[in-house]
Protein backbone atom coordinates (compact mmCIF):
# COMPACT_ATOMS: atom_id res chain seq x y z
CA UNK A 1 0.00 0.00 0.00
CA UNK A 2 1.45 3.26 -1.07
CA UNK A 3 0.25 6.86 0.15
CA UNK A 4 0.09 8.49 -2.92
CA UNK A 5 -0.99 12.08 -0.68
CA UNK A 6 -0.40 12.76 3.11
CA UNK A 7 -1.06 15.87 4.49
CA UNK A 8 0.01 17.54 7.59
CA UNK A 9 -2.95 20.04 8.22
CA UNK A 10 -7.17 19.65 7.57
CA UNK A 11 -7.01 22.65 5.52
CA UNK A 12 -4.93 21.82 2.81
CA UNK A 13 -7.26 19.43 0.28
CA UNK A 14 -6.57 16.37 -1.90
CA UNK A 15 -6.74 17.74 -5.09
CA UNK A 16 -9.37 16.82 -7.58
CA UNK A 17 -7.70 14.54 -9.90
CA UNK A 18 -6.86 11.98 -6.79
CA UNK A 19 -10.40 12.01 -5.20
CA UNK A 20 -11.80 11.27 -8.89
CA UNK A 21 -9.20 8.77 -8.75
CA UNK A 22 -10.58 6.99 -5.48
CA UNK A 23 -14.18 7.38 -6.51
CA UNK A 24 -13.45 5.26 -9.76
CA UNK A 25 -13.70 2.61 -7.72
CA UNK A 26 -16.58 3.13 -6.13
CA UNK A 27 -19.86 1.72 -7.80
CA UNK A 28 -23.34 3.56 -7.52
CA UNK A 29 -26.45 2.64 -8.93
CA UNK A 30 -28.17 4.92 -11.76
CA UNK A 31 -31.20 6.99 -11.07
CA UNK A 32 -32.89 9.66 -13.35
CA UNK A 33 -34.47 13.11 -11.40
CA UNK A 34 -37.32 14.78 -13.72
CA UNK A 35 -39.26 17.96 -12.48
CA UNK A 36 -41.17 21.04 -13.94
CA UNK A 37 -40.84 24.39 -12.15
CA UNK A 38 -43.38 26.34 -14.59
CA UNK A 39 -40.84 26.57 -17.30
CA UNK A 40 -41.39 22.72 -18.89
CA UNK A 41 -39.69 19.33 -17.75
CA UNK A 42 -36.15 18.71 -16.91
CA UNK A 43 -33.92 15.63 -15.77
CA UNK A 44 -30.82 14.58 -15.07
CA UNK A 45 -28.89 11.10 -14.19
CA UNK A 46 -27.87 11.04 -10.82
CA UNK A 47 -25.58 8.30 -9.00
CA UNK A 48 -25.51 9.74 -5.96
CA UNK A 49 -29.36 8.13 -4.96
CA UNK A 50 -29.73 6.71 -1.41
CA UNK A 51 -32.72 5.83 0.92
CA UNK A 52 -31.65 7.87 4.08
CA UNK A 53 -34.63 7.10 6.00
CA UNK A 54 -37.86 4.86 6.05
CA UNK A 55 -40.32 6.38 8.17
CA UNK A 56 -40.77 8.96 7.23
CA UNK A 57 -39.38 8.19 4.26
CA UNK A 58 -36.99 10.28 2.58
CA UNK A 59 -34.30 10.09 0.25
CA UNK A 60 -31.72 11.86 -0.43
CA UNK A 61 -29.67 12.89 -4.13
CA UNK A 62 -26.95 14.97 -5.08
CA UNK A 63 -26.53 17.69 -8.74
CA UNK A 64 -24.16 19.70 -9.96
CA UNK A 65 -24.82 23.77 -9.23
CA UNK A 66 -23.91 23.11 -13.30
CA UNK A 67 -25.99 20.92 -14.05
CA UNK A 68 -28.59 22.40 -16.31
CA UNK A 69 -31.48 21.11 -14.23
CA UNK A 70 -30.12 22.20 -10.98
CA UNK A 71 -31.97 25.66 -11.54
CA UNK A 72 -35.01 23.78 -12.10
CA UNK A 73 -34.92 21.62 -8.44
CA UNK A 74 -33.84 24.82 -7.15
CA UNK A 75 -37.23 26.58 -7.49
CA UNK A 76 -39.78 23.45 -7.88
CA UNK A 77 -41.61 22.18 -5.01
CA UNK A 78 -41.18 18.53 -6.16
CA UNK A 79 -39.69 16.06 -8.97
CA UNK A 80 -39.93 12.34 -9.29
CA UNK A 81 -37.07 10.51 -8.74
CA UNK A 82 -36.91 6.82 -11.22
CA UNK A 83 -34.68 3.99 -10.30
CA UNK A 84 -32.98 2.61 -13.76
CA UNK A 85 -32.53 -0.90 -14.96
CA UNK A 86 -30.04 -2.42 -16.44
CA UNK A 87 -32.08 -3.01 -19.70
CA UNK A 88 -32.66 0.88 -19.73
CA UNK A 89 -29.38 2.44 -20.11
CA UNK A 90 -30.13 4.67 -22.49
CA UNK A 91 -32.61 6.57 -20.30
CA UNK A 92 -28.91 7.42 -18.49
CA UNK A 93 -27.26 8.16 -21.55
CA UNK A 94 -30.05 10.82 -22.33
CA UNK A 95 -30.46 12.53 -19.20
CA UNK A 96 -26.29 12.62 -19.26
CA UNK A 97 -26.57 14.57 -22.80
CA UNK A 98 -25.66 18.00 -23.00
CA UNK A 99 -27.32 20.33 -25.58
CA UNK A 100 -30.25 17.72 -26.44
CA UNK A 101 -33.89 18.11 -25.64
CA UNK A 102 -34.14 14.80 -23.34
CA UNK A 103 -37.72 14.94 -23.50
CA UNK A 104 -37.63 14.55 -27.01
CA UNK A 105 -37.77 11.12 -28.92
CA UNK A 106 -37.21 8.21 -28.25
CA UNK A 107 -37.66 9.45 -24.38
CA UNK A 108 -41.51 8.23 -23.34
CA UNK A 109 -42.92 10.40 -20.64
CA UNK A 110 -46.07 11.65 -19.63
CA UNK A 111 -47.57 13.78 -16.81
CA UNK A 112 -48.20 12.67 -13.31
CA UNK A 113 -51.96 14.40 -12.06
CA UNK A 114 -49.58 16.46 -9.86
CA UNK A 115 -47.47 17.78 -12.79
CA UNK A 116 -44.24 16.25 -12.65
CA UNK A 117 -43.12 14.28 -15.88
CA UNK A 118 -42.47 10.66 -15.29
CA UNK A 119 -40.88 8.54 -17.60
CA UNK A 120 -41.66 5.24 -18.94
CA UNK A 121 -39.51 2.46 -18.81
CA UNK A 122 -37.82 3.11 -15.09
CA UNK A 123 -37.84 0.37 -12.76
CA UNK A 124 -39.50 2.10 -9.94
CA UNK A 125 -40.33 5.83 -9.68
CA UNK A 126 -40.98 8.13 -6.31
CA UNK A 127 -42.74 11.31 -6.11
CA UNK A 128 -41.04 13.49 -3.97
CA UNK A 129 -41.43 17.11 -2.07
CA UNK A 130 -38.00 18.62 -1.73
CA UNK A 131 -37.78 19.33 1.70
CA UNK A 132 -33.84 20.72 2.47
CA UNK A 133 -31.11 21.92 -0.19
CA UNK A 134 -27.85 22.20 1.10
CA UNK A 135 -24.45 23.56 -1.28
CA UNK A 136 -21.66 22.12 -0.77
CA UNK A 137 -18.55 22.76 -3.02
CA UNK A 138 -19.91 22.19 -6.32
CA UNK A 139 -22.96 20.55 -5.77
CA UNK A 140 -25.99 21.00 -3.54
CA UNK A 141 -27.48 17.79 -1.70
CA UNK A 142 -31.20 17.52 -2.05
CA UNK A 143 -33.48 15.68 0.45
CA UNK A 144 -36.64 14.55 -1.21
CA UNK A 145 -39.72 13.19 1.68
CA UNK A 146 -41.05 10.53 -0.79
CA UNK A 147 -45.07 11.00 -1.18
CA UNK A 148 -46.00 8.37 -4.15
CA UNK A 149 -44.41 5.61 -5.49
CA UNK A 150 -44.62 2.89 -8.02
CA UNK A 151 -42.72 -0.08 -9.41
CA UNK A 152 -42.84 -0.54 -12.80
CA UNK A 153 -40.37 -3.06 -14.86
CA UNK A 154 -38.61 -5.81 -13.29
CA UNK A 155 -35.42 -5.75 -13.97
CA UNK A 156 -31.82 -5.97 -12.70
CA UNK A 157 -30.03 -2.43 -11.49
CA UNK A 158 -27.90 -0.64 -13.50
CA UNK A 159 -24.71 0.32 -12.07
CA UNK A 160 -22.20 3.31 -12.67
CA UNK A 161 -18.71 2.51 -12.28
CA UNK A 162 -15.15 3.50 -13.75
CA UNK A 163 -16.68 5.87 -16.05
CA UNK A 164 -19.27 3.32 -17.29
CA UNK A 165 -22.40 1.68 -17.02
CA UNK A 166 -23.00 -1.97 -16.44
CA UNK A 167 -25.23 -4.92 -15.38
CA UNK A 168 -25.31 -6.27 -11.87
CA UNK B 1 -47.94 -1.19 -14.05
CA UNK B 2 -49.76 -0.46 -11.40
CA UNK B 3 -49.81 2.47 -8.82
CA UNK B 4 -49.28 0.81 -5.66
CA UNK B 5 -50.01 3.82 -3.41
CA UNK B 6 -51.26 7.23 -4.76
CA UNK B 7 -51.76 10.02 -1.76
CA UNK B 8 -53.63 13.35 -2.78
CA UNK B 9 -52.14 15.67 -0.43
CA UNK B 10 -48.13 15.49 0.07
CA UNK B 11 -48.70 15.24 4.09
CA UNK B 12 -49.65 11.81 4.04
CA UNK B 13 -46.48 9.91 3.58
CA UNK B 14 -45.76 6.17 1.45
CA UNK B 15 -45.27 3.70 4.24
CA UNK B 16 -41.90 2.39 5.31
CA UNK B 17 -42.56 -0.97 3.97
CA UNK B 18 -43.60 0.10 0.06
CA UNK B 19 -40.53 2.34 0.78
CA UNK B 20 -38.04 -0.86 1.82
CA UNK B 21 -39.40 -2.63 -1.34
CA UNK B 22 -38.67 0.39 -4.07
CA UNK B 23 -35.05 0.57 -2.33
CA UNK B 24 -34.57 -3.46 -2.84
CA UNK B 25 -34.14 -2.82 -6.90
CA UNK B 26 -31.77 -0.18 -6.23
CA UNK B 27 -28.08 -0.90 -6.12
CA UNK B 28 -25.28 0.52 -3.65
CA UNK B 29 -21.40 0.47 -3.60
CA UNK B 30 -20.54 -0.28 0.09
CA UNK B 31 -17.91 1.54 2.21
CA UNK B 32 -17.10 1.49 5.81
CA UNK B 33 -16.92 4.51 8.19
CA UNK B 34 -14.34 3.96 11.54
CA UNK B 35 -13.77 7.21 13.84
CA UNK B 36 -12.48 7.78 17.28
CA UNK B 37 -14.25 10.36 19.09
CA UNK B 38 -11.65 9.57 22.09
CA UNK B 39 -13.76 6.32 23.44
CA UNK B 40 -11.83 3.52 21.34
CA UNK B 41 -12.63 3.45 17.98
CA UNK B 42 -16.29 3.03 16.15
CA UNK B 43 -16.87 1.83 12.69
CA UNK B 44 -19.84 1.05 10.55
CA UNK B 45 -21.18 -0.03 6.77
CA UNK B 46 -22.83 2.06 5.08
CA UNK B 47 -24.20 1.79 1.49
CA UNK B 48 -25.19 5.79 0.80
CA UNK B 49 -21.79 7.09 0.28
CA UNK B 50 -21.49 9.41 -2.46
CA UNK B 51 -19.26 11.93 -4.39
CA UNK B 52 -20.24 15.02 -3.75
CA UNK B 53 -17.72 17.89 -5.45
CA UNK B 54 -14.27 17.31 -6.34
CA UNK B 55 -13.25 20.60 -6.14
CA UNK B 56 -13.34 21.28 -3.47
CA UNK B 57 -13.50 17.56 -2.10
CA UNK B 58 -16.07 16.73 -0.41
CA UNK B 59 -18.24 13.24 0.22
CA UNK B 60 -21.38 13.02 2.16
CA UNK B 61 -23.10 9.41 3.33
CA UNK B 62 -26.12 8.57 6.13
CA UNK B 63 -25.83 6.67 8.86
CA UNK B 64 -28.88 5.75 11.45
CA UNK B 65 -29.62 7.38 14.50
CA UNK B 66 -29.70 4.12 15.96
CA UNK B 67 -26.70 2.89 14.56
CA UNK B 68 -24.06 2.18 17.76
CA UNK B 69 -21.12 4.35 15.99
CA UNK B 70 -23.58 7.39 15.78
CA UNK B 71 -22.80 9.63 19.00
CA UNK B 72 -19.30 8.40 17.91
CA UNK B 73 -19.67 9.96 14.40
CA UNK B 74 -21.61 12.73 16.40
CA UNK B 75 -18.68 13.73 18.64
CA UNK B 76 -15.49 12.93 16.18
CA UNK B 77 -14.13 15.72 13.86
CA UNK B 78 -12.86 13.27 11.57
CA UNK B 79 -13.60 9.90 9.91
CA UNK B 80 -11.96 7.70 7.96
CA UNK B 81 -14.26 6.22 4.89
CA UNK B 82 -13.13 2.77 3.28
CA UNK B 83 -14.30 1.80 -0.62
CA UNK B 84 -15.22 -1.69 0.08
CA UNK B 85 -13.89 -4.39 -2.57
CA UNK B 86 -16.24 -7.33 -3.38
CA UNK B 87 -13.21 -10.08 -2.24
CA UNK B 88 -13.75 -8.06 0.98
CA UNK B 89 -18.00 -8.73 1.82
CA UNK B 90 -16.39 -9.97 5.44
CA UNK B 91 -15.54 -6.58 6.59
CA UNK B 92 -19.34 -5.60 5.36
CA UNK B 93 -20.45 -8.18 7.49
CA UNK B 94 -18.50 -7.31 10.27
CA UNK B 95 -19.45 -3.34 10.38
CA UNK B 96 -22.80 -4.16 9.96
CA UNK B 97 -23.36 -6.72 13.11
CA UNK B 98 -24.31 -5.72 16.18
CA UNK B 99 -22.86 -7.17 19.59
CA UNK B 100 -19.48 -7.90 18.47
CA UNK B 101 -16.42 -5.83 18.92
CA UNK B 102 -15.75 -4.91 15.37
CA UNK B 103 -12.12 -4.12 15.97
CA UNK B 104 -11.59 -7.76 17.28
CA UNK B 105 -9.76 -10.66 15.23
CA UNK B 106 -9.99 -11.09 12.47
CA UNK B 107 -10.56 -7.43 11.58
CA UNK B 108 -7.00 -6.02 11.12
CA UNK B 109 -6.63 -2.29 11.41
CA UNK B 110 -4.05 0.11 12.64
CA UNK B 111 -4.06 4.19 13.51
CA UNK B 112 -3.12 6.86 11.27
CA UNK B 113 -0.96 9.53 12.68
CA UNK B 114 -3.58 11.42 13.72
CA UNK B 115 -5.29 8.99 15.16
CA UNK B 116 -8.00 7.65 13.37
CA UNK B 117 -8.38 4.28 12.89
CA UNK B 118 -7.82 2.72 9.31
CA UNK B 119 -8.84 -1.07 8.21
CA UNK B 120 -6.47 -3.21 6.21
CA UNK B 121 -8.01 -4.38 3.38
CA UNK B 122 -10.44 -1.70 1.71
CA UNK B 123 -10.31 -0.68 -2.02
CA UNK B 124 -9.15 2.33 -0.72
CA UNK B 125 -9.92 5.16 1.77
CA UNK B 126 -10.04 8.50 2.11
CA UNK B 127 -9.97 10.64 5.68
CA UNK B 128 -12.56 13.55 5.78
CA UNK B 129 -12.91 16.51 8.71
CA UNK B 130 -16.91 15.97 9.29
CA UNK B 131 -18.04 19.55 7.92
CA UNK B 132 -21.78 19.31 8.02
CA UNK B 133 -24.25 16.49 10.05
CA UNK B 134 -28.35 16.73 9.00
CA UNK B 135 -31.04 14.98 10.58
CA UNK B 136 -33.13 13.84 8.54
CA UNK B 137 -36.20 11.43 10.16
CA UNK B 138 -34.57 8.46 11.28
CA UNK B 139 -30.93 9.05 9.98
CA UNK B 140 -28.23 11.72 9.98
CA UNK B 141 -26.79 12.84 6.74
CA UNK B 142 -22.82 13.72 6.93
CA UNK B 143 -20.54 15.71 4.45
CA UNK B 144 -17.22 14.96 5.03
CA UNK B 145 -13.72 16.57 3.60
CA UNK B 146 -11.23 14.56 2.34
CA UNK B 147 -8.01 15.27 3.47
CA UNK B 148 -5.87 11.83 2.63
CA UNK B 149 -6.31 9.27 0.33
CA UNK B 150 -4.81 6.16 -0.18
CA UNK B 151 -5.28 4.12 -3.05
CA UNK B 152 -4.83 0.38 -1.97
CA UNK B 153 -6.23 -3.17 -3.06
CA UNK B 154 -7.19 -3.44 -7.05
CA UNK B 155 -10.26 -5.22 -7.08
CA UNK B 156 -13.78 -5.22 -8.47
CA UNK B 157 -16.47 -2.85 -6.27
CA UNK B 158 -18.76 -4.54 -3.83
CA UNK B 159 -22.50 -3.98 -4.05
CA UNK B 160 -25.54 -4.01 -1.93
CA UNK B 161 -28.87 -4.82 -3.92
CA UNK B 162 -31.98 -6.63 -2.65
CA UNK B 163 -30.82 -7.19 0.88
CA UNK B 164 -27.62 -9.15 0.12
CA UNK B 165 -24.06 -8.74 -1.02
CA UNK B 166 -22.86 -8.92 -4.91
CA UNK B 167 -19.56 -8.19 -6.69
CA UNK B 168 -19.90 -5.92 -10.24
Amino acid sequence: MTVLTSWSTPAVPVDAALFRQVFRRHAAGVAVVTTDAGRGPAGVTVTSLASLSADPPLLSFSISATASSWPHLRDAGTAVVHLVGAERAELAHTFATSGIDRFAAPTRWRRLPTGEPVLDGAAAWLRVAIEHRHPAGGSHLVIGRVMEAELAERHAPLLYHDGGYHAL
